[in-house]
């Protein structure tokens, strides 16, 4: 089956000056991957007529479906309407159907139908309307020389709207396209080229069917494994056994897949086993603890938790020893140690788990050097602790912190 | 003078198939736009090498600067350096300066300096390294027929800080750039249709060569102004005057300019009155003090915190009263009242400020539903206590509050 190619043009000058974030053509680029579709180039171009054309033309000599986004509002700087209806040498003409959609938006809103709006109503004459329920300018496809335009408002939950209700099942009865099954396998607690490294073999034997591809951000790796044939279960098969045979060698840095969070694995730990947990965060400020609340639910796991960012505070409201503090410093394994043995205490929780640390970029001492920190976990039985070296960034340092004691909370549940 | 053009080229299957948002490009238009160079366009190509070819030579037809992010990983898949010296048709060379960074900062992290990182030092022989300070994949810089190409790496703050500390004075240097001034105004708590409407006057009065962008972003709107001729002094003063009129009417919204944070602005504020504050975080779960601990040197005045997510912690370690909890529940004036004052207390500090409220998804009930927040502040004197009524959003949600209770504290302080 021939490959069916896309690309996105994305129109205005809002998005090429940088006032905005194009979070579009992420979602648009997702959808079309899920069927099939191998989206093979991005552009952005101003509201500039010739600009505009370019990329029209550029566009259809590469790609089978162009989808257009932006440039449809009423006011005179939106230019998509009238350069399609050049591109492809029609007319504009007056469609009654959206003028009576838009006439009804703006009246069942009690605001006033006026000149300007009545021009979103013009449609090239060669256009297929695509109906907008959420929003007045309509959404159009075009086909010519067996390739499809598709032009969308930049509105998103308008453009979602009408791409799931109209334009997505128009493309793939259009171009009978392809099956296509992802699976993202998530990693934490190691770097790119050491993941690649443990998985060389594996990588070299996957089937020409499957790709994978390595997704890494601040401290964590996805891996993403890409199927595509005819048959959807025959796929998801196949790369359910692909991952049968990687887990062994990775299953230690894997805490889930496709978009489950670290803070949500961990959650689901706490549910499975039962056991509720606290922090006392020094270095880390209380980040942890916010990365735990975003999880709906979390309340049935977090009890709480302390930010004791002065010295005085570690030992008079979590009650870290004193001696500890005078003998080895508040950024040392006892301290740490204390702090999560301590918290777990005085919250009632199962587990405690903390951080104390150097996060910059002054404080550091020659023994203890900025991205200095220690972290801890204890659950009364043990109590594991972790020295970190980071970096001179004081807000990498709280995330790359913040990820080290969730794996070792995730790492110690897990055992 | 000549207007200085630019493209914007991101490599990354993962960008292409909508696995994740690129908020780079967003971020170099802005910093571009900032110095005059137009960008005309943005493209996003897959990891293929001849997209990639295909991409260069279609942006060096159209612009005097070539901005590349992504591809630079040390896997197999990462081909922006290779393409880079296939188009300038140089040798890949081994540069010692890349190859000593790389090494020590694997070595230093106590990570073993593999073979595959050792190819992160294999640079074109024409590329001019910019160094990257804060990871692995160096910047370069290729001239040719007196057009610049820029490649750096995908992840963001290493490309920021790059960009920042190297490319960016290189580029202004090189183009000789206009002149231009900016000052962004930064206001809290009022939205943008209702600030528009109170500056309404000014803004029509502004001169010609100053014009005005209202930037929002979550419970902020930012104001920047930009001035284009020659001479900056100049451009400053016109500038100024500009915010002069303008201020009276913004002052109690207003809490810095430019790159000034809430959080920034409420340190300063209490350095300036020599006070020190704690929280109490309930619904907001350590997001206030996290924020509050991104910022350098912010031990000097944040003594530090708790999360009392439960209820018996808010009694148990907080002090609030059983009887508050029973008569009014834990989302009340006077939960949020006990908690801030208590927490001022406890906690030795001046101010006391505190969150209590109902995040969701769950948890709404007909008379307190999703989104019903209180949020309090004591300082010994006075304690003052402001009911939210946000959204069905929990992420949201949490950040609204954050911005409501420094406001609150910025509010109090200022008066």
């Amino acid at each position: 089956m021939k490959k069916i190619l896309a690309e996105i043009l994305t129109i205005g000058d809002e998005i090429l000056y940088g006032q905005i974030t194009d979070t579009n053509s992420q979602w648009i680029s997702a959808e079309l991957d899920s069927i099939g579709i191998k989206v093979i180039r991005k552009t952005t171009v101003g509201d500039t007529e010739d600009e505009i054309l370019d990329a029209f033309s550029e566009a259809d000599e590469r790609a089978d479906l162009v989808i257009i986004t932006g440039g449809l509002g009423p006011t005179n700087d939106d230019l998509t309407m009238p350069m399609l209806a050049k591109y492809f040498g029609s007319d504009i003409v007056h469609n009654q159907e959206v003028h009576d959609h838009v006439k009804h938006f703006f009246e069942s809103r009690g605001l006033t139908f006026t000149e300007l709006n009545k021009g979103q109503a013009m449609v090239p004459e060669i256009a297929q309307v695509l109906h907008n329920e959420l929003g007045t300018a309509p959404g159009t496809w075009y086909e010519q020389n067996d390739k499809v335009f598709i032009s969308l408002p930049g509105v998103p939950h308008e453009m979602k709207n009408i791409m799931t209700t109209h334009a997505l099942p128009k493309i793939r009865e259009y171009f009978h396209t392809a099956t296509i099954y992802h699976k993202v396998i998530k990693t934490v607690g190691i770097g790119e080229s050491f993941l690649a490294d443990k998985i060389k073999d594996w990588e070299e034997r996957l089937p020409n069917h499957i790709s994978l591809a390595y997704l890494p951000s601040v401290g964590q790796v996805k891996l993403r494994l890409t199927a595509v044939g005819e048959n959807k279960d025959s796929l998801q098969t196949d790369v359910e056994n692909e991952i049968d045979k990687v887990l062994p060698k990775i299953e230690k840095y894997t805490f889930g897949y496709n978009k489950t969070t670290l803070e949500e694995a961990i959650g689901e730990l706490l549910i499975k086993e039962n056991k509720t947990i606290a922090f006392a965060e020094s270095c880390t400020g209380g980040y942890i603890q916010h990365k735990i609340t975003t999880i709906g639910g979390s309340s049935r796991y977090f009890q709480g938790g302390l930010v004791p960012y002065h010295n005085e505070l570690k030992i008079g409201q979590l009650g870290v020893k004193e001696e500890t503090l005078k003998a080895h410093g508040a950024v040392s394994e006892e301290c740490a140690s204390e702090m999560a043995n301590r918290v777990r205490e005085k919250f009632s929780a199962d587990i405690g788990a903390s951080s104390t640390g150097i996060a910059g970029p002054d404080g550091g001492t020659p023994e203890k050097p900025v991205g200095t920190v220690w972290i801890a976990y204890a659950d009364g039985k043990q109590t594991i602790t972790k020295k970190l070296q980071l970096t001179n960034n004081r807000v990498l340092n709280i995330e790359l912190t913040e990820i080290a004691v969730l794996n070792l909370v995730r790492k110690s549940l897990r055992t």
